[in-house]
């Protein structure tokens, strides 16, 4: 153990990483650092295989020239999911090894060293977490279920799935963040402790403030829209976003990333959802492009349609999907909201249709959109304002702003609304505000929905929900 | 106002901006948005200065052809910050138009309409918001205090060295990124709302969730462990960390923007101390070479010395440093821990010895840092923790961590830690952890420091602290 805390006596070896296990290394003496991942004692040999990341290799320790009995028989000991270094001779092997990602050679060890012992017994086994669903079951294979996955997040965490699921999301956030940048949006931190709750109080999380209490912020509307107002233009942000829900569903956390976007625009708020159905096209190609052993990866244990989207984005209005759904025996007045699962039955209907994943419903009924969404000037039954689906999912809502204080009063007055506690709102448009809007996006959703994955949870590192707080 | 929520009838007219308007653009008839900053009427002719961010131009509204007496008197009319568009044609001046940005050219404005309207009185003047402290105060004129500034923090935003503050910072967040994921790393969430206060339960934020209660992440430092010992090798996050701390300092927030790092090493935690500084001197780098236009803006109001660095960055032990206090008359303990006053005196003795504002402090005492701190092997009176420095004030606090379960409950009993209450962060090592350590880096503190400023809330953009929670 002291060796791990101070290395200055070591020498500065080079560790080989196990991608780079070629035959082109072949009969090279090498260092490396892995975890074993699997260990099969068989008389004077004992076969590990050594495990980084989604890359792994075989590796033989047997009773000869460089090792002795005693040796294979420590290696044998060594617990699985052990961190080891391992000096060996890469050889060429004559037949592939089919259960590993270097299947054309493998290890000779020579020296064997625990760097971190892992206790003997897993709460959860590696091969078990990656099995697809169903697969194996006649032989009593195991799959684990999500509350053990989740209790034990620290191993569940280092499948290959996983592996590529949490890539892929830090691959979302990256592209989100570059497109926007080339696009002339500054990056804005807005606070997540606030005073008041922007929407009303609903869904609020409380906290204690030394000796008052304040809010935890449901979202960066409020800072976003502020920053507009303060010439900033176009602005984007990537952070929490709090909901006091006791929602248990596969798509709902507490705690969530929000990835936001606010600009002013010249003419008309359309110009706004084409920024944003833009940046969300470059992130799908960028996706595509850039993370396909990811999604082939995450297809393995989980099966689904590549995720389809047109260029130009499609745009249908309210009116056009209500009539969509009552042509398919849904019944429902022209201002109702969507429930969720027509939500769903109008994403099939699109896909047959248009053959796309990604689309945005535009111009909802003002009724059911919050007291700031701006009416629509021709028809007062309707409003600027748009969600953008994911395969018929909601990962987006977002509108064209009231940015003027007295029809914003009058807006919050039609709600019901307490002025004096959304006075801080209403007065950061007296001073000139330009026309603008945006929409928040749940990263979690869109890793779920490109992936074709079935829960949130799935694509939250360490989620939040009602009877969640742990790890 | 209708025109803005929806201008389908508007023709799709290009609008230029400010700081395109040139001398080339002589004689052209053009549209343009932007707000009022000055307004001076002079008999038959309003003298305008038109604004968008730190660009401005004049505009002169005089009777004849094109615009009738009734027209200057609008025009003379529409109050300072309002937004406005007009048509004008570009005219090249005799001489220059010093005040402004754009010194070569005026607008002789044909059409104005008024796209916001300001309210005529506004809380601050935004002249007065970017006079540098003393200036003008023969002639009676005044600054703006800090106080008036928050609490009007959208108009406090739009002044130039505000506009300059906030898009250095996008572009630190961005560097730092842009820089960590050249060198494979990969970017986590981590969740803010926590189960267990991680670090004994002291200046920690308490939330009501749901039927029980939890807390705000005073730091995301053991999610950013749990991912190395789940095999993400290399990670870092970006976002808001809470401290309940009631200090009322210049340089305290209860809520910052953390940029946090966290790796797997090899053989010294040496690679973990070069990683973090290479990358804060790319930040340096990119600031100088990207931001300059920006650092000077700020530099007019607040003058400071350009920031110098090292390179490789100068790393000092512990034991230097205090030889170095007491040469300097400073009478300390080689255990005690520095004080803010000696930590600002090190700065300028380190600045006069070595001409850098940026350096390591490396090996402090085990017994002032926290119990998961790795010892130092070869001395236990010391550990393998560090702080950098910028201008003298800590910016960073970082360690090698202790990645053994058995070691970190003893190191936790010795600190007279509840074990039950950590149970959770000592259980992440049981199955197997590389040796690793990182640091957190706080976003104001770094921009505050590089800019030469002389409090954090002039680089967080919506401040809290522990009388201030709004805007």
């Amino acid at each position: 153990k002291k060796a791990n805390q101070d290395h200055c006596r070591w020498p500065d070896r080079e560790l080989v990483r196990v991608q780079d296990l070629t035959p082109e290394k072949a009969d090279q003496l090498i260092w490396l650092r892995a975890r074993v991942h699997t260990s099969r004692a068989k008389g004077k040999q004992c076969f590990l295989v050594l495990r980084q990341q989604q890359f792994n290799v075989q590796a033989l320790v047997a009773v000869g020239d460089r090792a002795s009995k005693q040796m294979v028989k420590f290696a044998a000991n060594i617990t699985k999911e052990s961190i080891v270094d391992v000096e060996a001779t890469v050889r060429k092997v004559e037949q592939k090894i089919e259960s590993c990602s270097q299947q054309d050679v493998e290890l000779h060890v020579e020296r064997i060293f625990v760097i971190s012992q892992a206790e003997p017994r897993l709460p959860l086994q590696l091969e078990d977490a990656v099995r697809p669903d169903g697969e194996g079951e006649e032989e009593g294979r195991a799959t684990v279920n999500q509350d053990t996955r989740l209790d034990n997040r620290v191993i569940d965490l280092r499948t290959t799935t996983s592996q590529a699921v949490f890539r892929l999301q830090s691959g979302v956030c990256q592209l989100f963040r570059d497109t926007l940048t080339k696009k002339g949006f500054v990056e804005i931190q807005t606070p997540k402790i606030i005073s008041a709750a922007s929407e009303g109080g609903a869904n609020v999380f409380t906290v204690s403030y030394f000796k008052t209490s304040a809010f935890l912020a449901q979202s960066p509307q409020l800072y976003k829209q502020m920053c507009i107002c303060a010439d900033f233009d176009k602005v984007f942000c990537v952070g929490p976003v709090f909901r006091a829900e006791d929602s248990n569903t596969h798509r709902h956390l507490t705690e969530f990333v929000g990835l936001d976007i606010e600009m002013a625009f010249n003419y008309h708020y359309h110009e706004v959802i084409d920024s944003i159905t833009d940046t969300m096209v470059q992130i799908f190609k960028g996706l595509r492009d850039n993370f396909q052993t990811e999604i082939q990866t995450v297809n393995k244990q989980f099966p689904s349609e590549p995720f389809k989207f047109l260029e130009p984005t499609l745009r249908l209005e309210y009116t056009e999907a209500v009539a969509m759904l009552r042509e398919a025996g849904v019944e429902m007045g022209d201002e109702d909201d969507l429930s969720t699962p027509n939500e769903k039955l109008l994403g099939r209907l699109v896909k047959e249709k248009y053959d796309t994943d990604f689309y945005v419903l535009d111009k909802y009924p003002l009724a059911v959109r919050p007291f700031y969404t701006m009416p629509d000037p021709s028809n007062p039954k309707y409003s600027n304002s748009y969600d953008m689906f994911m395969r018929g999912e909601e990962i987006l809502s977002g509108a064209q702003r009231v940015h003027d204080a007295q029809l914003l009063t009058e807006r919050a007055i039609h709600h019901q609304i307490d002025l004096e506690k959304i006075k801080a709102y209403i007065d950061s448009f007296r001073y000139g505000a330009p026309p603008h809007g945006g929409g928040g996006i749940g990263l979690e959703r869109v890793c779920m929905l490109y992936l074709g994955l079935h829960n949130v949870r799935q694509t939250s590192m360490f989620p939040r929900d009602p009877k969640r707080l742990t790890p």
